[in-house]
């Protein structure tokens, strides 16, 4: 791109946009990265510079930008129907996504609802779980827990259940009340890796505040929403899969729906395909987006229990549908990108991959270790992550108005390096494409950027 | 499609799918339309049969189906970029869709937040409207007011400024407070078409009614929101600009942000570009989609002032971020889409087509004057809408249990025609690509279903 057409857009970009989570003032004599092309692991920006794309664009990405498949399969949709109404009309594409979906994901989901993003799709959980106490006659369960540093979403509803006050606390006069319960292993991460035994105690003593707070108010609780193995935006805060399988437990005794919102952490970024597998447990509700069109457009699903489906299937007269819909419920398009990524996951034996390239990233992020102010490092699957302090020894962070993250992030850029820390947290959130070459390089990058940032 | 074939995905979807917005138990009997071809205003199902499209599928196809410069669009998109994150980074298509909007939107919007859909725009225009008033230190204007029979979404929040009591009640203890205001003409269409001097009295009586809350308790409210000139899914309201010009010198006078949902109505619906245009008036905030990417996508809009925007401008620490966003914000295909979509508009000049057919449907739905069952006959634009009556003098409904809509919407597939009743009322929501031939056609064949059906 020429400068003077780059320069306009810039222009335009600072006069028109407002860009999403954007301090825009950040950007007053910054600009923002003007993208012009994506292949595989990297963006090339307008002066065609190439970056990795380390959080596969926020999350989303699976394998690779500009897959030939993926954009073949557009194609060939395109060719039979764009988007049609999904209400008294339905379609090959949404139908053959929903009957794969339920094949592959943890069983005893049997229905498939469609929406637009992972707040939509969070919202059809907390709805239907609501509406569900409702129609087999226990109304008075109509409360949520969930945990702090939790992030399900933007919508009001999904902010609702949401724990991270840096982004919720200003809304609190429009959310709905509920209970927040404690993450586990927090502290301990900040004390370092935790030990094997001090992970159990830390699981056990959260899992105790869940039957404590079911003990006493499960008969007002209609479903306890969770982010399985990773509590991404809070921090990429893991944990243990004694926890989940904990909660099922819990939920299953005191009756209880449990939410799992794989909203970022389905379609194998864990190592699995879904997050639920490593407690090998099946979540009451089960929340999917980003991945599922391998990042390529928005859809999002809601599968759920038969048994929640059975108690909305009735007489239209007793007034029991489930009256929610988006426009494009169950677009052709993104429906026909879904089912291509799923295709190319078994023909291209992706998971195993994966695997691969986990272990890699296991080993190289050993390599932080050696930075003074690192700690907390930590990894599964394609995520890893390690917070920087001012003093690692005694955990104590540096000042909030440093923004060693925001800094880091600009810093990297110049490395060819898409970082985008949150807060001091840093972290990597890896397409499944990435090689183990590719690793190394980011690593190494990585660490080039940290020294000179003054982290070792 | 072979008998066996489509056997087997209409088994799928009975076992696998739930619909949006449907009591699945209607379909326990009578299949779901399996659409395997959509082109211009017609869709065709598995057996070739053709159906006329007469909702743009859930009010958003615009063009028509398959629109060859939408197809190509997509195709060259894709050879440049698929999905990129949009914070810390930016790209043609957004930025280019974002300029365009500000040059044909209401004047005074100088701001493009992107989402995915009517209810995220929605909510996206609720936050910051609450946010605005903490930040220039007014957080006492916190709560919101909207009309009986509006809707405006499905998340929780959009569901809380929602009148329609069949979605809504049921969610009421998850909901936020606000003030309901009366709908103006509700009962003169009851009524038959209102004259002049009705319309005139039913505003003036609506607008004081706001004008009461704002004077009693403006101090408490930060928006009002409203779909300009058809309350759509209440019922294809439509009431007179002048309401909406009122609205907006109460709301301008009370300090009161006025929030226009023209994610149906915009984009050419009702004749105008945006149907603020009727009134010729700029809202505060502006919230777009469906048409926006021509039917083909999901993508959304809110447009705000540069007034809400710089409050939130300041150093990052000061933390009056908009912490908003979703993963697929600003998508580079729907973006492309979009702006090819507002290429058509111009260059094949579809805003005067439509004021053609606008015209020829005026005329011709004065067709159905001469059923008896059938009174409050209206139009704006391409959409046109009446009641079924079991005694249209004394506008006695048939009762609820007969589902006579619904009813409807099986015989008329019969007939090769898509009609989808609210309730009792039947409506034309047309494609802009409407011909006046097909124009005729679908009312004559409207014509033979409801004479069929007796309502002569």
């Amino acid at each position: 791109m020429d400068q003077e057409a780059k320069r306009a857009l810039l222009h335009k970009d600072r006069q028109r946009v407002w860009h999403p989570f954007t301090q825009m003032k950040d950007y007053a004599l910054q600009d923002h990265l003007l993208i012009e092309k994506a292949e595989g692991i990297y963006l090339y920006d307008a002066d065609g510079n190439r970056y990795y794309d380390t959080v596969s664009s926020w999350w989303v990405n699976v394998h690779g930008h500009g897959h030939s498949r993926i954009k073949q399969a557009i194609a060939r949709q395109l060719d039979e129907t764009d988007h049609i109404m999904f209400s008294g009309f339905t379609h090959r594409p949404a139908i053959e996504l929903a009957d794969k979906l339920i094949d592959i994901a943890p069983c005893g989901l049997g229905k498939v609802f469609y929406s637009d993003n992972g707040s939509t799709a969070v919202e059809v959980a907390l709805k239907m779980s609501f509406q569900y106490w409702r129609h087999v006659g226990k109304p008075a369960k109509s409360k949520f827990a969930y945990l702090e540093n939790s992030y399900h979403g933007d919508t009001l509803g999904a902010v609702s259940v949401g724990g991270v006050d840096l982004f919720h606390s200003t809304f609190k006069p429009l959310l709905f009340d509920g209970y927040r319960l404690p993450s586990p292993l927090v502290s301990e991460w900040s004390d370092g890796r935790p030990t094997p035994e001090a992970a159990e105690s830390s699981v056990a003593e959260a899992l105790e505040a869940v039957r404590r707070l079911f003990e006493s108010s499960a008969a007002e609780i209609a479903g306890l929403i969770v982010e399985p193995m990773i509590q991404a935006a809070g921090g990429m805060l893991m944990h243990p899969a004694a926890y989940v399988t904990g909660l099922r437990e819990l939920c299953t005794r005191y009756e209880v729906h449990l939410i799992a919102d794989e909203v970022a952490v389905g379609f194998g970024r864990t190592g699995t395909m879904f997050a639920c597998e490593h407690a090998g447990i099946s979540p009451d509700l089960l929340c999917l987006s980003k991945g599922l069109t391998a990042g390529m457009m928005p859809l999002a699903v809601t599968l759920c229990t038969d048994t929640i489906y059975e108690a909305f299937y009735d007489d239209y007269e007793t007034l029991k549908t489930f009256f929610h819909g988006h426009s494009f419920t169950g677009n052709p398009l993104a429906c026909a990108v879904a089912l291509e990524s799923l295709r190319i996951f078994e023909e291209e034996s992706v998971l195993e991959h994966v695997g691969n390239v986990s272990s890699a990233l296991r080993e190289q992020i050993r390599r932080f270790e050696a930075f003074s102010h690192i700690a907390g490092i930590r990894q599964l699957g394609m995520v890893a992550a390690f917070e920087l302090y001012e003093d690692a020894g005694s955990r104590r962070s540096y000042p909030f108005a440093e923004r060693r993250g925001y800094r880091l992030y600009l810093e990297a850029l110049k490395e060819g390096l898409i970082l985008r820390p949150l807060g001091d947290t840093l972290y990597y959130w890896l397409p499944h494409c990435t090689s183990t070459a590719q690793l190394e390089d980011i690593v190494d990058r990585t660490c080039t950027v940290l020294e000179r940032l003054g982290y070792r």
